[in-house]
């Protein structure tokens, strides 16, 4: 469903790669029909084009879908209603698996089919399969990850290039790494849907995005990216989730002052990376293609055969949904922060406000690094602060990564 | 089997992961026995303990069996006799399956039960299921690892510490990184296992250590390190494999140049990192704990896990035998040369031999970084040297990676 840059890849993939497929399940993928309201008369398989979901639905050869069509509607209904029709369904679409994934596990669950969306999260990096198996053996700490390729491609130009976030975006879209209409992916939503599919993931309650503090890196001047490097840092926009003592979870999405010696420190341009913590592993780190037609769409062609292999017995992969109970107020997430300040005095006023720190001085102003502390906390320091004539200039998290 | 290092460990994630195991499973998996010729009167299964493998054999109620002795006698003939006796097996034993892999798949096959190694390569990275799965929709173009964490923390030693290889080793040796006899890590056999595990997954067919040319870290000098760096290289220990363009395949395990901007490149310390070539992903690396007693015991869960799922389907993880007819001479290997020399005339007897040359000039030597060529070719190079009366102090391939 859907001839877009995925779908199109998806088709692309089980027709040039036919033979290695079949040596890897014994049986040939044929697609039976695709779903799009366009025409594609230069398709090798035009013939099997339709405009009608009734023809997906209504046919019961049709054993897998692959909703490739992005977006909440009709893509929501027509997953719905396949799976309820007993077909497995495999999606590339984070909207649709952030906003009703526990929904349609549910439903996945009581019919005996397989709903699978390893595409969903780091494009053709195999993230999903990893964590729900390879890492069933641990107990997830935290996972973080620079989960949106525009937004680090747009962070990388400032960063090695010195070009500002107007310039770096202009380029990002020239170049087709950023749409026209950017929000999406500035302002953070992107990467917030896709670290709201790992928490799901890793501790078995749905996140949904509503629940999820997020911030974008539009506010993220070159000032700050040259400041954070003075002190052995770059900035990322980072999804991240840690599982707390009490067995809460404290999820965001914001711009992160990652350290050069951290792996996800130079993952650079538009590539993701992905760091999972656990108990007996330790860091583990997938990086890879996050987005793109082809890699996107290997991954959904993985979850195809994965789906063929299983036509009976279902894969385990599931969550409960959630009601946002078991995330703590963001304000009372805790880290270290990096802050510019200006003003007179500005050492000893913050030495005074936040404690023991280490400063770097700029131009007219001063880089601060504190302590840990809640974002609560550094609001009211902030305020302090400015009671006592400094301005801050920026305030960004310190990412324990 | 096997109750050293990463038996014990295995015991005891089934032991502390129970809940967290039982939730992703739906069953209780129960060790019935364990065997090892020690005593292990503290454990708190003492009771479980056997040195008699007949009792493991012979005991219907056991379905799966974890292989973590290390060592081809008796390992390889207890994995047959239990594949054979219809109880899927699971191993960390790199040794084992990079010598018999080929048969153990083949009995596994025809006995319908599994063969799972996932520990055996990347210790606690997931590598196996996700290339046999996620990738399943792409053609692998080469593979390319640092295998061993022994020699990658005496290479990052000698970078990063300016420590000898001698003082690197000893400090690895000190602490536990490195075995008293540390011949089969720093001679390159190790990684040599490793990546012949994942070409044979790769290309589908077995291709056994004695196939492959390998060459350890034992010559690597702290000139060498020093040079590269001038070049923006680091060297590191690279397993790699690459299919050609006739099919046949080019494996080697040697030191490598990898440039600054490689993901492998910052891949420090005693972790490992595994770059898979995609034709649909492009390149998709996977970072973590090579080695280490719970970062393998995880691993060798997962299998276990997997295993206890598919107890009556198998999983499909397979490859054909082999007899190096697929794999080049190592000598009609191509790839550009990073060599020092010294002698009078260095530069303008180089760029006549090598044709066009990047230099850098050391104490009293010169580095020269060549073209593409095949080692055959740069070997007759260096003797058209050696007669000019340039001395050739070490060359070094470097990764196109």
């Amino acid at each position: 469903m859907g001839h877009g840059v995925v779908g199109s890849g998806v088709a692309e993939i089980l027709l040039t790669h036919k033979q290695k497929l079949f040596a890897g399940l014994g049986e040939e993928i044929y697609i039976k029909k695709i779903l799009d309201l366009r025409e594609f008369p230069d398709s090798p398989i035009a013939d099997r084009f339709t405009k009608d979901f009734e023809e997906i639905i209504n046919d019961r050869e049709i054993r897998v879908v692959a909703e490739v069509m992005g977006g909440l509607r009709p893509a929501y209904d027509f997953v719905k209603r396949c799976l309820k029709a007993g077909k497995s369904v495999v999606t590339s679409n984070k909207e649709l698996v952030a906003a009703h994934g526990a929904e349609l596990l549910a439903i996945a669950k009581e019919e005996n089919v397989n709903f699978m969306f390893e595409a969903s999260v780091g494009g053709g990096i195999p993230i999903i399969r990893p964590m729900n198996q390879c890492l069933v053996a641990n107990k997830v700490g935290e996972v973080a990850g620079i989960l949106n390729g525009t937004t680090n491609f747009i962070l990388t130009k400032m960063i090695q290039d010195g070009m500002t976030f107007a310039d770096a975006l202009k380029l990002a879209q020239d170049l087709g790494f950023a749409e026209r209409n950017p929000a999406a992916d500035i302002e953070g939503h992107d990467a917030c849907r896709k670290i709201c599919i790992l928490a799901s993931l890793a501790y078995g309650r749905h996140v949904y995005p509503e629940s999820v503090h997020t911030e974008g890196i539009t506010s993220i001047t070159l000032e700050d990216v040259n400041m954070a490097e003075a002190f052995g840092y770059v900035i990322k926009l980072i999804g991240r989730v840690k599982k707390l003592d009490d067995g809460k979870i404290d999820i965001i999405t914001a711009p992160m002052l990652v350290p050069f010696k951290s792996q996800l420190s130079n993952i650079d341009n538009e590539f993701n990376g992905i760091m999972v913590r656990g108990d007996c592993t330790g860091d583990v780190v997938f990086y890879g293609k996050g987005a793109g037609k082809l890699p996107t769409a290997s991954a959904v062609v993985a979850d195809i055969v994965d789906c063929c292999k299983h036509l009976k017995a279902r894969r385990f992969l599931f969550w409960a949904d959630g009601d946002g109970s078991n995330i703590i107020d963001w304000r009372d997430s805790v880290s270290a922060m990096f802050v510019r300040l200006t003003g007179d005095d500005a050492v000893a006023k913050a030495e005074k406000v936040f404690g023991e720190i280490t400063t770097v001085s700029g131009d007219n102003e001063l880089g601060v690094l504190t302590g840990e502390m809640s974002y609560r906390e550094f609001e009211s320091k902030c305020q302090a602060l400015e009671a006592e004539g400094i301005q801050v200039l920026s305030g960004i998290r310190i990412g324990d990564i």
